[in-house]
């Protein structure tokens, strides 16, 4: 099965597919969505597009998005919503299921400590995936979420394989 | 030309569309999408689809959203951001042009004053729309942004005219 991370930003969208075959993980492809200042609609529009392509070109079976941090600047934690809400629904239109994960939850699932940096989530994601290189931070983030969401989703199927057993 | 009013919510979509013909408007409908308490994406999807269908079925020329009131709850803002995410992703993809006003502007171009209550704006919105009836509180609220972006379209054309004489 593959699985779809997504690091929302209203300026960078970051994405990445995985392939997960047994409790290995694999590598797809990452990249980023970029739009540029001006009219809001649109900048939307390019990013609902964007995913939509991503979807279609790489076929996911689930997708995972990011819990975003709600900081103090009420602007910014709009501007935030507001591309939260297509990196949602992108998904959600394409029929699938989506895993949502806070920041800490995501560094704890990858590098095993909650509070981990930027540098130390990239190395873990590299040794994860290998031969994987990053478009930028914000797909190495959203290839991390991705990596969050197929372990939880091995951790369930392993219970349920004790379970039964 | 048509217009179509938007105000933005998780909970409740409130949607209105009017006809302006010179200096007259005219009611064409309104109503408001609501979701139950769930999963976001398909949330998100509901009001997706139920914006497109709106917008499929009554035509408008041109779009209004509320720049919503950023209140001092963070989780309450980020909410309302996905949300004002949607409604205007479904008219940016209907290629129409949206305009976005602050509550205040919104007042005070349909009442008068940018700090009138909720049953005045009502009131005034129908003044100017004989014979509507609203669906909802937000539906209402959607017809007044409606009002207030036909003014602001009435006023620029009035200007063009002046120039031009």
């Amino acid at each position: 099965m593959r699985v779809l991370g997504i690091d929302p930003g209203l300026r960078n969208m970051g994405w990445g597919v995985i392939a997960v075959d047994g409790s290995r993980l694999r590598h797809v492809a990452n990249g980023v969505i970029q739009t540029a200042e001006g009219d809001l609609g649109a900048r939307l529009s390019q990013l609902y597009r964007g995913l939509c392509a991503v979807i279609a070109a790489h076929a996911p079976d689930a997708a995972a998005v990011e819990q975003t941090f709600v900081n103090k600047d009420a602007v910014g934690t709009l501007k935030l919503g507001q591309a939260r809400g297509i990196a949602l629904l992108a998904p959600a239109e394409a029929g699938l299921t989506i895993g949502e994960y806070a920041p800490n939850a995501v560094k704890k699932t990858v590098v095993g400590v909650g509070h981990a940096g930027k540098e130390q989530v990239q190395h873990m994601v590299r040794v994860q995936l290998p031969g994987v290189v990053f478009d930028s931070a914000d797909a190495a983030d959203a290839l991390a979420i991705a990596i969050c969401h197929a372990r939880h989703l091995q951790g369930r199927s392993l219970r349920i394989v004790e379970r039964s057993a």
